[in-house]
């Protein structure tokens, strides 16, 4: 691993909307990590390195979390904030046209941030933008810079995932509990795996539907030399499992669902020493808070390094990552 | 026109809280869409004029995008913000004086911009308010704010309109769809187009009801050059207007009633080649999207420069036009 | 009166959460009001002292005023802001653990003020931040900066209290109007009172309840050299009286509470020429209107100042004192 900047690669950010993990290769991953962790171990000063942006939070779904990670991220680049923390009640009228609110966030802002319960709504507003937009979660569809945010944790924790090549006996197996096919997070993480197919044996995903994956991402799977199983017992894989992916929440409709005991971790779970487990937070009773003081816990982690992982990500689209980063640490 | 600015006539507003639109005269409207102007095209550095100042925005009537578009101006000019996105659900206590609240504002803010339901509202407040109060728009009243970048929009369209004499078959023949005694932002952009009456000849009013004006806007027009008539068909009229200014909300009580066919514009509708169209967005069925790509369309342009013109404005409240425009731009 | 400031007095509270008045001896007061006091008079630049700081504020009870307090304050000093204006309607899930939201917060933000319905919460909340956290009023419990800011107003406004010895028959006689044990600004209050017990003769406490102290307070009251009673008579003692503290609020469960007429304060009361009333506004009834042009208001000096104080303590957390302060004014 090269511990210098890419910034060709970088480059192919700017001025990008962020729509879907699928823009993502293996070189972005890598250069965004490493930008990522030289502003978490402040490398270099980056506090004004947007100070002259905008980027606008537009939660069409309230996301208390999303928004504050990204709002965080901006504010410590030097950038300022529009907030629109529910759209439902602050005034964007019913009906109103995605056109016409692009349109708005191409007044105000430099960038924009949407949060939205309809998949498609991402996809008709991005055709009227003039500045970049970041997909924070599209119903049932994607959370892109989530998924970024889990990798980029996987990648600190086994840096050898995105920087080397594991020992065949080393290479991971990963337990996904969620259907990717229907849920954002879990569908975003997955098609991130797929890049680090180099270092990934197997994934088990674990779901109560019968199709999991989908038309779509079956496609990407049946592709890949990754090795797939499902199933419906979590408690039987835990001795195999290296990394374990969680998540509360599940679309159903306009609603969430809650995942029974099956697919729960507790102190009472049979995990290898060093399993470690994400979970894109807030989470319900399906991971027990016992857990929050052990070596398996790297969500506290992952929560950590979105903040850092968001600043990463702006900095590129806006171009200003040669602005900061010293000449030494630039290839 | 001269390019310079004049600054005593921007000096007019230092300090000042902006109610109506009747407090502005044609030399006002012309420095300060100059001031604009300016900005928008990046003429000088203003990211920092305002580096010491915080802005409220207190909406008691929530309205994401005349919030978000005075915050976007503010922080434009380096200006801080505090959000009350809507007073009614974070906390205002109902039946809370209009005293109480100003004083409240007094305390925390510079400049405060208030949205409210009730006409008489910002008039209680401005009696109690130690800083410049900005009217966001008060029930069926005003919205100054707004008719200056409607006016913003037309001047950048056809400068002569305040910087010249247009011949006489040039002058000229704008339609308004609504009620100027009952819709805000009509009442508004009404009082301003009185300025300039030296290049309009002719005002069309299209409204439902019976007296549009009242006697208070029926007193103005009568006293001006202008020649207005009333219609309800706006179809037979298209052939002759060059500016038609729609909008989407009459403010009827509390609650909103969209107009009928009878006064909507399609690609339908048989415009003349050069005419423009004004809308203060968000719109209803009222205005075709089609039209959104045609050269008819001047709404857009007009959302985009009311952040400019929001800019000029705070700038000119707080005295700092001097501080960032180069002396051979000032008078 | 020392003019200089003690930072080793402010440097106690470097770093430190912010739970309850109890935390506050009067060397801080002293040191704490000095220099609020010396940044309301701009007697040097503050505005970029913490630029590089965080604060986010978490209502989970919405409260405009002490939000926008608390945001005022960190914008003057330069720090920026993360808005949870009503974590109920804005997406922190139901039932989500004080854990995992302390996380959240140590993840995006420097400092965190919380409001909270329940008085447990916040003590929940401070064993898992890495990050000071400051009480913005939990439940019935405690509103500690609240009392600062009346303290800071009493100070002003009779500098002795803090700063020397009141001469025998110019001691304090204090009225309370509320129930100590169950209100939270009132507790927060009367707990810096026993501070100034050198220039404080006598407190009567004004309420409705049989035992408005309960045990706690009690214990601290029955070990002071203030003397107390209980009435339930404000307008037989009005004649001496030299503060009046009121509020408006009683929280009773959930709900509020309006005191009735006996404990309202009006034009008609037969207020000694040079008593002060302070009140934590928003108030109701309970609080006439007529007497805030008179001599008496404190309150909205109160309201004014509380901008400041919190400056201060902000600094005081963040250990930046000394890097605003010009020598002349360090001890």
């Amino acid at each position: 691993m090269s511990p210098k900047l890419d910034l060709d690669v970088l480059d192919r950010l700017h001025n990008c909307s962020i729509l879907s993990a699928a823009q993502f290769d293996l070189p972005l991953m890598q250069e965004l990590s490493k930008l990522a962790a030289y502003l978490q171990l402040r490398k270099f000063p980056a506090g004004h390195a947007l100070d002259d942006k905008i980027m606008a939070a537009a939660f069409f779904e309230p996301s208390t979390r999303t928004r504050l990670s990204f709002e965080s991220a901006m504010l410590h680049v030097g950038g300022k904030t529009l907030s629109v923390a529910d759209a439902k009640t602050t005034g964007v009228a019913k009906g109103e046209s995605m056109r016409d609110i692009g349109q708005m966030f191409n007044s105000y802002a430099d960038v924009v941030v949407v949060r939205h319960t309809q998949q498609q709504a991402l996809q008709q507003l991005t055709e009227y933008m003039r500045i970049p937009l970041i997909n924070g979660g599209n119903g049932s569809d994607e959370h892109p810079t989530q998924a970024l945010a889990d990798w980029y944790a996987l990648m600190k924790w086994r840096p050898e995932l995105a920087f080397g090549t594991l020992p065949e006996q080393f290479r991971l197996t990963i337990g996904i509990i969620g259907t990717p096919g229907n849920m954002r997070t879990v569908k975003s993480f997955l098609t991130l795996a797929l890049l680090f197919h180099k270092n990934i044996n197997h994934i088990t995903i674990f779901s109560e539907m019968a199709d999991p994956l989908g038309a779509e991402l079956r496609a990407l799977t049946n592709a890949s030399p990754i090795t797939f199983d499902f199933s419906r017992n979590l408690k039987q894989s835990l001795e195999y499992l290296d990394v374990i992916y969680m998540n509360a929440i599940a679309f159903l409709g306009d609603g969430y669902r809650f995942f029974g005991d099956e697919f729960s971790l507790s102190s009472q779970s049979q995990l290898k020493t060093d399993t470690v487990i994400l979970h894109p937070l807030a989470r319900g009773e399906e991971l027990g808070t016992c857990l929050d003081d052990t070596d398996h816990n790297l969500y506290f982690n992952q929560a950590d390094g979105a903040v850092w992982l968001r600043q990463a990500l702006l900095l590129a689209i806006f171009g200003r990552v040669r602005n900061i980063v010293p000449r030494e640490l630039i290839k």
